[in-house]
């Protein structure tokens, strides 16, 4: 595997190994498994757990990382194929991409959706156009369309949870924001708990389905594992028995790109959906709640809900280092010495 | 001790331990007292030593850093409890701290005040906030009152000097600065030197006497030292056998939180306040001028000053990375292997 | 050699010593040749390559270093001698240097030419007061005039291509750019194919011909190496059996911080001095096109000459690690252990 760009590009018996991997990294994190490899980090956008967590688990293993941010310190960079460079992008990722691979032994790259054209975004292009200017591994700190890494960290929280592959119930919810936001992370969760063989609802209000082609993939790996892939407007039917509610927000893809028409529609649903601690009764008692993070307190969640027993945002985050060291390893095969 | 929040964190004992083990570093800097520990650091505000300092405290001892800096590559994060976040801050600091605690062995943050409410950042609510949410040993790299770190360097540069303990004469003086600048620096220089047991004179223009909260804490220090604080207008006496004149601006705190007046109470201080030489006549002949940095040159003190031989800000600076290294060592109790 | 500020600081000797040095560093690019080094980077301008270059190129072999960026996250600087700093910067760099060389054996630092008074920045007199403000070893990475650590990696990429030295035809040819550019790169490449001993035609339009100050020097280079400068607006007789064609826009001298005036000059320029494919017919065939990179597809160069087999901009980067990593090991002398 040369490329992590989804949660797809791990065969079955690798995502086991990987996730066996965190597991035993979690308990003694720190060792030389990536002493003398080198793992470059760019970021066209801005971030918080990849930045920290990625450069944690490459030199907790004895390995060194370097960050390009290109904005903030570096120069702007074009990612349209024959682009006519005039404008402020001084750079163009044809250049940027190969340049960097020859300091290093793998690339991390974050590039989100650009919120223009729903088809483009949907088809992730630019993260594989990307990949392939990269001679060298390549993973995907979120694109587009996906954000693999996250879905690694949150498979592992579930297993450490306890909660159940078959059987398991999972809310993927729309929450309300004050922007319009990309299907990244709704769709690598919603893969990610097809994938596992839950029994996955979608809850969003009216205008809010997630696109076709995220549903379709979806309930294609649902099949495949044995899952299942429902959605409705009704928070009283999605909740009943959940073992998990994982929260986020998305864009309303009949008005992708056009911000005005998008938060007319939005503006409405503020206050009905933050979640609330209410939202659980019909749930199993111990229900928990996941969220990628950042997420805007009070806006998104309820204090009440995020500072309650059932959060387990603290716990994805960690996993992020976890299941990033053990995919690192996985990939680059062990230390050069 | 989990957190050095406050030069007061530390005991007579452990002071004396990390001032002695930041002179043996200083010979010899390089070592693996830090392997296999990662120090992650947050920086809220700008900063040039801090950053450079920490990162190579840590990694002359063969630890491991990253560095996250909102509004520059990084969300902008809220600290307010309760807040309803539809502002520019994506995430909040009760995710971020103990999000980032996860990647580290111990986190250094940084956290200027807010200006707008004396109590409220004399309180320095939010380090303590900060602190409390961090699992994980946790250090102040400049908070709304309190700049241990620096105090810890500016106590190593006196004892490099052979500035005396008891009797020796220190003068911590208002400078003028274009802004209104808050009380983290003069707060903790006063402690610092009241708890070295020198005499201590508050040299300030009418109208910028330092708060009686910080005045009677450093007041009290000095008591159990045996040492003194005074204050006052008056240069010539302030400066009359000085063996050290420690440079700083500070708001006006009747004015706080109202920048038109307090510039105008500051404006014609402008020529007056700005070190120069002269101001040494009255002190003792090799009188040593401190300053925290940064400087602005000309305005809060002339180059005939910083150029000339009484100048330590350099050794200050270079103090920090000792102090630090220290500091970090001896909160981590030793390495990881 | 203390500093390198310019590849007239490397004897022949020595020149020739990195230069074997980077071959075999390439060859095995991970070591311990700078364990417990420590070298500092301080970007007062954007940057990609040499960010991610100089990190790399450290840390693989067991150092470590550390990132200022003034004005992204860290302090704005002055430079000015004398400024009354009342503007922007917070900080000067007469204590920044000396503060940050002391957390360092080594400190890089990038300073572009200002753009307003020519003759100030030929001096290139910014670079060499901040070397001498550093105590310890001090890299150019690229100042108002030299941008060595590119030329070093040119010399060898024309080596690896074995493009003669004796004989070898260089053209340096001029590029549109919608910003007056600096003279850094041009005055480096031409300086480095001179003392290559190459044949080196500089092609440019009428008014754009380079200072007089940077011809004379280069000049006097190649007459001591045995090769040769020419200058002309041909470019048929230019490219006339060249063996290789680095591009690089810079700015009028005539018109030297007047944009205005400048661009008006450069405006209708701007399609003809775009490097196509169609520009290497009188060459060798495999004549080789060089950029220092970033560069603006499609305005400076076409998609067509940077996408096919001449182009070696790649590799040009790739070499930066290596030359720098060479530098650096002969500069420091060996690990600290």
């Amino acid at each position: 595997m040369k490329d992590f760009l989804d949660l797809a590009d791990l065969s079955d018996e690798r995502l086991d190994t990987v996730l066996r991997l965190a597991r035993e990294l979690e308990a003694r994190p720190v060792g030389d498994a990536l002493r003398g490899r080198t793992v470059g980090l760019l970021f066209m956008n801005p971030s918080v757990r990849t930045l920290a967590s990625m450069q944690a688990a490459v030199t907790q293993q004895g390995g060194q990382t370097f960050v390009v941010t290109p904005g903030s310190g570096s120069w702007k960079m074009e990612t349209r194929s024959g682009a006519v460079m005039d404008g402020e992008a001084a750079e163009h990722v044809s250049e940027a991409i190969p340049v960097l691979a020859q300091y290093a032994d793998l690339l991390g790259v974050r590039c989100f959706a650009e919120g223009r054209n729903l088809d483009h975004d949907l088809e992730d292009a630019l993260i594989h156009t990307m990949a392939r200017l990269c001679p060298k591994p390549f993973v995907n700190l979120e694109s587009a369309r996906a954000h693999p890494c996250q879905a690694l960290a949150d498979w592992k929280t579930l297993d450490d949870l306890a909660i159940p592959r078959k059987g398991g119930r999972f809310v993927l919810s729309w929450a309300w924001h004050p922007k319009a936001l990309p299907y990244a992370v709704p769709s690598s969760a919603l893969e990610m708990a097809a994938r596992r063989g839950m029994d996955v609802t979608v809850l969003r209000p009216d205008g809010f389905a997630l696109p076709a082609a995220v549903m379709d993939r979806a309930k294609a790996i649902a099949t495949r594992s044995g899952g299942s892939i429902v959605e409705t407007c009704d928070r009283e039917l999605a909740m009943s028995g959940a073992h998990a509610l994982y929260a986020k927000s998305w864009s309303s893809s009949a008005f992708y790109g056009q911000p005005a028409e998008e938060a007319a529609l939005r503006a409405p649903l503020r206050n009905e959906w933050c979640v609330r601690e209410s939202w659980f009764k019909p749930s199993l008692p111990d229900a928990r709640f996941l969220h990628c993070l950042p997420v805007r307190r009070n806006i998104k969640v309820a204090d009440e809900v995020l500072d309650g027993p059932r959060s387990v945002v603290i716990r994805q985050a960690g996993n992020r280092m976890h299941a990033q060291k053990a995919l690192i390893i996985e990939m680059l095969g062990g230390n050069k010495t």
